[in-house]
């Protein structure tokens, strides 16, 4: 029933490969099908003005398309002389889920900015970055503690997200484009240790039952599961 | 408990003026407590380029705040020359949430876009904005219905919205800014006829299960059915 | 002869209120006729940039319009990117007004934003500022004095502002936005205490008589006369 | 008593070269003692949109500053990403001033854009360019006057303007820098022909008395006939 | 005496990877060493505004660099709200030299759009950004004359780039970044068989005789040379 | 053959006029036949921020053409709201030029900004700007020697600039408009004391041999040479 014969419960293959650029603290590449992230934590030793003297760390995260990661192609958003509103919805949810997984004052007074820039889309592009950007995270954060500049471990279980929709009147986990550009409802579940960091369920032209998101939320826990071993075994 | 005194499943007192300006299509002055959002519907006659010889018309949405509708004085967004991550997330999800109840076909092909400026905020500017941008959007589509433009009604049920979080551990309605100010978890609800249209719960520096959810849920179905009321009652 | 039914020299009713929003400092409501315009006084404890060590305060002004406060919709300058041309030149003038009437010496090293928006607008929106604008300030210096901070006080007589033209070959006072759209002359005189501190005049495809420019100012000081009593009155 | 030593009602010496750039319709170069405005007027044969099949033409103006054309060096407005408040404002007042000496039903569906780049300033640049850019305006009118395109003249006599202000406690006319820098209450008077088209008069921390006004008034009205005359002699 | 122990004259090992994303029409991942480009050619069916009803093609570049593909992160130029002036000359030279080896009849009435986006930087992005982008062009070009859509090829030889300059005082080919951040003289040479369509040699603080330039060009042509054949054993 | 009737290797009469503004510590008015460049030299005490603290000094330059410098009316990049392209390609070459000839230990800790803006362009404004803008910067440098704020001398020989082309297939010299226009080949080439600084040859839709560039190089060099006399003349 789903275009890419998928079950209703069933993901697309996902695979992380770390340490992609030599020049960041953490990268991986993260691949969800045909959704390709790059992600790289950036390690800056001076919080953010507002965190100055109060010993608190800050995570942050920058979010990107590459013009022709599209069917057909986007605008450059540096020409277009300002982030879309989209790209800045998303932006600030990656850096709102990652934080709920970092003990802030463990991580010290120093900014991670954690850049997600999508290579090839094809639908999922927030939950791959989410899902990538803490494996990034991840590894920028042991070298701060390889190089004894962090003592106790500011992060704790793995930080992940996945969507669901209702397609075509089932609910169905990790949609793709196919998915995604017809599903009426559908929605983003950020997740870490069995607990929920973001719930967003949006509806463009429909509605959705109580029921209906209880079906939803569970099928998301099952996606977060998987996500979380391979995010272990990334960085493991 | 709570600052206000309040019942952890009690409102802040509600009031909708309608008919508060003499140019748009449809107006309200709606106060959530001391939240004040002065919202007005404009009717423009052709409908947004991508929607042109399709029959559909379209609804959207802007936000802002005045600089001094807050504690201290916030920059005019027109003078920091754009509007920032914060308003441009608001006025998408205000635009969506209003979309969902509305028969784009019935509507035709013209624009109406509404207006939500919060002239006094203390907490749930963005609900108090959907609850009584919908106010304004039904008195301007009466027109175009009195006026024989919009022969179908293109609306149904109110959309109406609310917050809930968890403040000092309990799940509380509507929270107040001097709540939501502390609440690690909080979020917004969007329904319409008993469905959701919109669930966005947000937890910042905190985790939340699936039971609290089920409990925030419960609160925001009562808050919204009184929403509800208070919109048809306005509306006439 | 006015479309509005009064005398030449005849204003229309002009109201306002004070104490209008729970958070700035000084505020009012003022309304000349359906002109409605709101005004916030903000007190920051540092001066400008260029006035620290010098003893003297600043006070500089901003101003707005709602995107409906017209008959038809214009765009919100915050989406635009940018104030337009107006907008700047009539928020230079309000804020070059309110300084005419301030002695900077004793107000000290500390600014006052006053913030006027145009909630409807219907002709002489910029005068109403300066005089809605006057009243939010002399509150706001009111708590300065109260809390002591401010010991002798920086303000004298109040500023009030009114429009003149020609509308129908004769001189009006207090333009409506139907004599204003027509007018080929017109202008805006503020005063203070029986002297002039701005007179613009203007003619859009048309010119005017030295003569003609005295009848507008006999007109424009018993406006500003009876603006000068509201707004004691409003200050108590 | 003057820091040039000039009468109370002695402008500075005025020179119009004219036919100064080898592509634009009309142009001049115009010194006002040490304030050099290089005036261009070119022609575009459409009008602006708002007024296509109306038979009407259009006059508009820009205004800029040459980086070091000040004391100090000012930041480029191209570089800083737009043009000023003053700039803004200037240009306006440059376009309604020139507009008001123009027939637009005789100029017909074209726009003539008046440019006057200020390549060294001492004081009176707003002044200068209205009167250099009515010279070029009126010689690229001449052009399309001798080229059949225009048969009956859409301009009448010149439009000039003069700033006069008080300074040391005396009415003075043609401000140049160190007089402008100082004086409280100063202004510009655009005319023709003997009527007004703007006054403008401003005080800066400082007011004025209608009888002053009456002083500053007869003076401009004397540099403004001698203007006429300069102008006259240039267009030859 | 290289710091990476190549000889004056050797190249980075260079390796061009073609259909690397599923969206673009062409597409390489081309490395010079460290300096990883992504390079992908997008069709439009209509060329820009300038080339409507000429029978002629474009062809255009954009350039990017991934934050974090240098060695310390830097700003977004999407959150910087414009492309800085170096990114904006090198994507002029890109499309430019790319347009040098183009039939634009041949091409016809279209547009190409070139993105060539730096993953990872090492030295010489912008003549990678040459090479590789010549790839996704010409894959792109393929596809319409398989199409059928163009029937005369538009392109002839491999347009091929490489930087020389002058290191630790000796003239070396294909600079890595430990080279060219302390080379006073560099350049860079685009050529296309055997023939030049841009040379760009720059001093900074320094100066180069016309002996070294000769030395240069020496060493560029032997470089370009290897490049084409990379280039055509790529697109196959 | 040329249209100007100008031998292949003869350039337009050149003349530089000094001190044409009283404000700038140094300033001339190149005129390269019909193109004229106003350049002016502007000292601040300061360097830029990445400089502080090394000792060293900054020469920085800044580009413009007036609206009506050119054969049709271009808008005004203050206007477009940001400096175009080809702009921040032009002020980085003049930048980089000047900088060759300096010696920033000398000059000490200080900027200076040399601004050239384009009167009137007929090819070249590249060129013109580089040789102008050095005997503005060399009239600055004086004034310090003069003040003895710099003792020993930062500059050396002139830097000047010329540009060649190859205009109907033959190597001509400093290319007029008209030559420029249809020129497929053309660079420009800034030297000093014999030594070359920047080459930049391009085609557009053409290529060039190792031969031409060969001829073009001479061509330069004797364009240069008389330059440099008339530099040295200016400077006195």
């Amino acid at each position: 029933m789903r275009p890419s014969g998928r079950d209703l419960g069933q993901m697309r293959p996902v695979t992380i490969e770390t340490g992609v650029t030599k020049h960041a603290e953490g990268s991986c590449l993260i691949k969800m099908g045909d959704t390709h992230v790059l992600c790289t934590a950036s390690i800056e030793d001076r919080p953010p003005p507002f965190l100055r003297n109060t010993g608190l760390g800050w995570v942050t995260a920058e979010y990107g398309m590459l013009p022709r990661s599209t069917g057909s192609r986007m605008r450059r958003e540096a020409t277009a002389g300002k982030q879309g509103g989209r790209t800045v919805e998303i932006q600030r949810l990656i850096g709102r889920s990652l934080r709920a997984g970092v003990e802030r004052a463990a991580l010290g007074e120093r900014q991670i900015t954690v850049d997600c820039d999508v290579l090839q889309a094809d639908g999922g592009t927030r939950c791959a970055s989410i899902t990538g950007g803490w494996v990034a995270l991840r590894l920028a954060v042991n070298k701060l503690m390889q190089a004894g500049d962090v003592t106790s471990d500011p992060l704790g279980d793995p930080v992940s997200a996945v969507s669901c929709g209702i397609y075509a009147g089932q609910p169905v986990l990790d949609l793709d484009y196919p998915e995604d550009s017809v599903a009426g409802v559908d929605g983003n579940f950020v997740m870490t240790g069995g607990r929920m960091i973001e719930v967003q369920m949006s509806a463009e032209g429909a509605t959705f039952s109580r029921d209906e998101l209880e079906q939803l939320l569970g099928l998301a826990e099952r996606g977060v599961g998987e996500l979380a071993a391979l995010q272990l075994a990334a960085v493991g």
